[in-house]
């Protein structure tokens, strides 16, 4: 197979957590990408254009640079996507299907009960002098009970001693806890997991510093 | 192999959208399982007996009478399990890759964008003043995105012609928009959708009306 002639493509934002799970994804599968920026905090995810590519305005969407050119959205259907064309490096799933339950499930406590609840545009909806208590009461709710999920299946990561899906959600929200306010100190092994991936390459990479639309004046 | 010896568990209740998913899915896949109703209108799901079950005091939660008798979480995690498991009777995702990234793309659309921001949890932290207009302003803007990605997807069903996990996701909250009071005609396709669901064996079982818990006095 010749390589292909053109880079995958992700719409992105460097604040945006669901955005830097998919970034993490195209770093550990090793998938060369072109950054198209959609500032949130300028509402460029809110014209009539950019709605055609994601009708919820939200990001991240993502074209692959296989395949049938097909505009994806929803971040962790992108990463079960990137798992299943790339399976052999870098799996992000295990091989027996309760443990792949089990990711999936940790996975999707932090992607469905936590993330949406307090995202920016709920925050917004719900108002400047109500929002962070706002986060602060669904983010503690939420880290609770993931806490207490990956007392049962944690290793050094989120699920055993590999980095897998689980991984690529727990980090970015992490980041949303902190900026919340939250102490996330309080949450020992989430904290513990955190600060171990924070060193690995790939996660470093994808990190809404290192990225090419993160402000200067921030 | 001999049949097992006990019955699936799911922890469920009649008015949940995320337990009704998964009911659809045992009834699709042939599964059958005791029902332990959890009623979330009497708090039955905030005790500390059932959030050592399930962390976040949500429903359903499930035990499959085959595997390791684990406990699982997450509607759409389990939805995954039960079709990796029982792959060959009613598969909930198609082959090609590209077609599976899009029918998770619809199915987490609903499951991740519209039912976590106006579940009953949010709804009550919203205060009752307040609740209605919240739901039905994050019900629409998520049904008008999902009606849009129907545009392109839709056959017969949500994806193409086959039942997918996608249609497990739509109609359940098609029962919470109209309980929001949404004028649900105005999404053509959603509506002929569910429309058509609603006639299906399987979603007729699997249907609140037809829970054991559902009760005399609705």
């Amino acid at each position: 197979m010749s390589p292909p002639e053109h880079k995958a493509v992700l719409y992105t934002f460097w604040r945006s957590s669901c955005a830097w799970r998919v970034r993490l994804g195209l770093q550990l599968k090793g998938i060369p990408y072109e950054t198209k920026s959609i500032n949130l905090l300028k509402e460029e995810n809110r014209t009539a254009e950019y709605k055609k590519i994601q009708p919820f305005g939200a990001v991240p969407a993502f074209i692959d640079n296989i395949g049938n050119g097909n505009i994806m959205i929803e971040s962790i259907a992108i990463l079960e996507y990137l798992d299943e064309t790339r399976p052999d490096k870098f799996p992000l799933l295990p091989k027996d299907p309760a443990d792949r339950q089990a990711v999936r499930a940790l996975t999707l406590a932090i992607a469905m009960d936590i993330q949406p609840v307090a995202s920016m545009r709920v925050l917004k909806y719900v108002g400047q002098d109500k929002q962070d208590e706002w986060a602060r009461h669904f983010m503690t709710v939420g880290f609770q009970a993931v806490e207490s999920m990956l007392e049962k299946t944690a290793g050094k990561y989120a699920f055993g001693d590999s980095i897998t899906m689980a991984d690529l959600a727990l980090v970015p929200q992490y980041t949303n806890g902190l900026r919340a306010g939250l102490d996330m100190s309080v949450y020992s092994i989430l904290s513990r997991i955190n600060n171990t991936l924070e060193q690995v390459e790939e996660f470093k990479a994808a990190h809404p510093t290192s990225q090419p639309d993160y402000p200067a004046d921030v």
